[in-house]
């Protein structure tokens, strides 16, 4: 964040203060930080003088004011003594300066007006160069002192703000928009996905609508895949502990494992999948000719998430990562990385979202090489490896320094979304470490044993983020290829029905998901109701369609098309599918 | 088993038992039971006079000499007091006699030659009714007196035997068969699937060609059932324990289910499907216009087994089953067990295992009206159309009364593999419990709130155990269109390898499942290897076929086909693939 938008947002907590002064001159201001698109005051107000969502109306309004009245913020040092007379009433405020003594920080106010508050500083030199228009209060909240439940509650007073009325105007409208396009919502209205109190919470269960979604893009990923020789393996999803002890996940995950209880054996539920596939290279002797070895499985891993923490698709406890793992030589990385960097490419294309993301190639900071594990020269290959197909396949990696992990160089592709929102999706990771710990080998064309190299690859990730971030993306019209019912034929009436079944019949004999729309409500209703649903196809038919044996085609898309005989609509539909557009 | 044979291997068993005084005259006898083909004795030894392998034959030796001595067994009524004083050196035997007594069981000793034991009886007249050459000793092992490792070890002598000689060879060729066809050596060999002990027993990994057999079943499977509706759906692998409160299995399995520990939640692993997909059902409101909804899955539940009772794929913890659970009005029972028997069909028949089978229909006793859930009416109705679909499909069921379990009645299907070893594989049961325990219900045609039926499907049952049974049922020569690999391209040498590369690729393009097996080798150890591997189809390449652009082509099964254009070549195994030949 720019350092200007976060002191708009500073500037603007401290003006929020002055107006909740204003509106209850005995409220007794704790702390108002700067946060994600904003800031926040929490607040103790006078018994009674809680501000109603009206109120918010007023305080915004005074605030308002005061930004047009071209206010300076003075900055003051004061000793602890000096800040405890000035808040002498108030408690959290001197809780604030204890700490701020004793931690023997430099203690200073700031003015504004004819307020003054306890502050580090961070601030516009003048209220004049805040946007009157650019900010808003949006709601409130319930917060105890400090976060500790046994300390008082406190009002949260929330703001957004940013460096024009324009911007915050694009902000609020993707946020409508974002909130119209909510998984959970579309998730719902389309049937995709669901959630049981006896099952529990973070552990969807997917309807027939949401696993065609998600075995479409297994499909893809697989065909994709399979062209650069990835081959499919499976494993359970329990394990012992030794394994990742083995692993050194166990240490890093620690009591987040998930135990499970076996009355002979101690398991755990996999937390990743990579020491299990360590295991199937491991069930033979391998020779330099074997490799690679390139095993890709989508599979379900599980995760101790907090109750409070899981939200839909988005965060869950059962994650269906779809990852993959290659065992090479090091001479062989450039070659591997290459192909999975091609995999990402055509996948994303598929999906309209290649071109709108950056790609961030994380390399060792040399000044430190007591943080990685491997050889200097193995290191050395691998990250120019990866530097040569930054630039052979133009993906402009952006290079970061010391952003290695400790096993490896890695690249990172982040994608962002048509509400602008960006997150990182695909990887592609080097691991000189894990090969070692479990003993892997091969033996060299010179007969000597060697340790081979793993790729760690993601292509989307876990399905159940991705498939959370498509439905939002896609405000859940997806493209033909994924979407769960491609075609609803829609008879005018009754006496079209048998028609429309001999339709069903055939489109679905070539695998078109289609659905009949019968006669239980108005063709007006089915309509709309089918639209609703997001259907890319919608073929209408009635006495006319039935005489020339052809049929009404409307695209979600692309409007009416008119009428179409039946070889055209499939050939049409067909293309698209394959083509993927 | 019939009684004769029964009756020959108990008299066997008092043969061995002379044959062993014979050989140890200080021996004390302690049981000799009949068991799947053959029968044992535990004997206690004298110091040092244990039998070895080489004496097993001198023993048969003389049991074959007391048969053809053509003995009766006479059968003589004695009390207590009478065994006790003829017994009075044998601890075992004095054992027995006390239980006996304590039981008021008549105490009856039974005559051979010079040969006497305690004995219930169930006995041959004369020992001329033994094929001399029905029988043979097999082996040794330790077994406590029983079974109970306080007690002394005793000598367990087995034999099997059979009611002739002619029976005897084809079981003991079938073992032979057996042995070589076993799914753990073959799984080994043909590299399908591994265990690791970091992983865990019991939780097998499937290799790239082991998934690919999943796949092909799995897909196979799938393609079959879209034609009647099915749909996949997908759920987590735990789910809180209350999910199995209400569906009984927490009751049933009690603490056979295994525990999952989260910081937050109590779960369990699920031990069965039903009830996570009953949650689908009731995540929406349903009309009697959606029903039939068919949910399918195939998913990995797991079950705490006992180390022990763990071998290979037959017995694992991890099971992926093949699922499927439809919900339908009492009225739609008829056909939707009709398309399940239609899929089982044409599944086995895509096997070449339908006509190796029978069905058995299992229904209620009606004399105990009490053992059974829903009403009689809906019983009646299920039961009738059954049979109906029985005397409809020809599939000639066994009607076993008082067999169906508590919940409704069922279908069973038994089928028997190429070494006459007969399984139960796929199932169709009627279940009236289930959605009323989950309180599922549908909105009738007259609005009134109904509760739905539940039908249980299982085609192959568990992956696992499907994959133990065909790899044994095959002996690893997989059907084209189920084998890992489908083809081996073999280049005479180094100089053919580019023409094999380019058949390779073009093989790939078409997902022809093909591999080159290079020139590391002589030609004729490549052919050999590939033969081991039970490939399929062997392309064999050299200047000639370089020459005039084809191929020699060898089938697994029909020998040398000669040469065949690359076009020929193609065509025939896509037709074989697709019409699973």
């Amino acid at each position: 964040m720019p350092d200007t938008l976060s002191s708009i947002r500073h500037s603007l907590a401290h003006l929020l203060a002055t107006a909740a002064l204003e509106h209850d001159p005995a409220a007794k201001l704790s702390v108002g930080p700067v946060i994600d698109n904003g800031f926040y005051y929490d607040i103790e107000f006078s018994e009674g003088r809680n501000p109603s969502s009206e109120d918010l109306k007023r305080l915004e309004k005074t605030m308002r004011h005061l930004v047009k009245k071209n206010l300076d913020f003075i900055k003051k040092e004061v000793t602890a003594e000096q800040a405890r007379a000035f808040f002498s009433d108030n408690p959290y405020k001197l809780a604030i300066i204890d700490d701020l003594e004793q931690a023997g920080t430099a203690i200073s106010l700031y003015e504004t007006g004819n307020f003054t508050d306890l502050c580090v500083g961070g601030h516009v030199e003048n209220t004049r160069e805040i946007d009157p228009h650019s900010f808003t209060l949006t709601h409130l909240a319930g917060a105890y002192w400090r976060g500790d439940e046994k300390n008082p509650m406190l009002t949260r007073v929330y703001g957004i703000a940013f460096e024009s009325k324009a911007l915050l105007e694009i902000y609020l409208e993707r946020q409508e928009e974002a909130k119209k396009r909510d998984h959970r919502k579309l998730g719902k209205e389309l049937d995709l996905f669901t959630f049981s109190p006896l099952v529990g919470a973070g552990l969807p269960l997917f309807t027939p609508k949401g696993t065609v979604l998600r075995s479409e893009l297994q499909n893809a990923l697989l065909s994709i895949s399979k062209k650069y020789g990835m081959q499919p393996v499976t494993i359970p999803h329990i394990a012992k502990r030794d394994l990742y002890v083995t692993s050194g996940h166990a240490e890093k995950f620690s009591d987040e494992l998930i135990k499970v209880i076996s009355h002979y054996d101690e398991f755990v539920m996999k937390p990743v999948n990579c020491p299990h596939h360590t295991q199937i290279y491991a069930s033979r002797p391998r020779s330099y000719r074997d490799l690679p070895l390139r095993y890709m499985e989508s599979t379900m891993q599980y995760r101790d998430e907090q109750p409070g923490e899981i939200g839909g698709l988005t965060r869950v406890r059962a994650i269906t990562v779809d990852d993959g793992h290659i065992f090479c030589r090091v001479d062989q990385i450039k070659e591997e990385a290459k192909s999975i960097a091609n995999i990402i490419k055509e996948f994303y294309s598929s999906l309209g979202m290649y071109g709108n993301h950056w790609v961030s190639l994380s390399v060792r900071d040399l000044s430190t090489p007591e943080k990685y594990i491997g050889d200097d020269a193995d290191w050395d290959t691998a990250e120019t490896m990866l530097q040569e197909i930054s630039n052979d396949l133009s993906l402009d990696a952006k290079r970061m320094e010391g952003e290695a992990a400790l096993y490896g160089p890695k690249l990172d592709y982040m994608f962002t979304d048509s509400l602008g929102r960006e997150r990182q999706l695909a990887t592609i990771q080097i691991d000189f470490a894990m090969p070692k710990r479990f003993g892997l080998s091969y033996t060299g064309s010179d007969g000597k044993e060697e340790t081979p190299v793993m790729i760690h690859r993601a292509i989307l990730g876990s399905y159940e983020r991705f498939m959370a971030i498509l439905i939002e993306h896609f405000a859940g019209a997806f493209p033909l290829w994924l979407s769960p019912v491609q075609i609803a034929i829609l008879p005018v009436s009754e006496k079209h029905r048998s028609y429309a079944e001999e339709l069903l019949a055939k489109f679905q004999e070539i695998d078109i998901r289609t659905e009949l729309h019968g006669n239980d409500e108005s063709l007006g209703k089915r309509i709309r109701t089918a639209k609703m649903q997001k259907i890319p196809y919608l073929l209408v038919v009635g006495d006319k369609e039935i005489e020339n044996r052809n049929v009404s085609v409307e695209s979600r898309d692309d409007g009416q098309l008119g009428t179409k005989s039946l070889d055209e609509t499939i050939s049409l539909l067909q293309e698209k599918i394959q083509s993927k557009q």
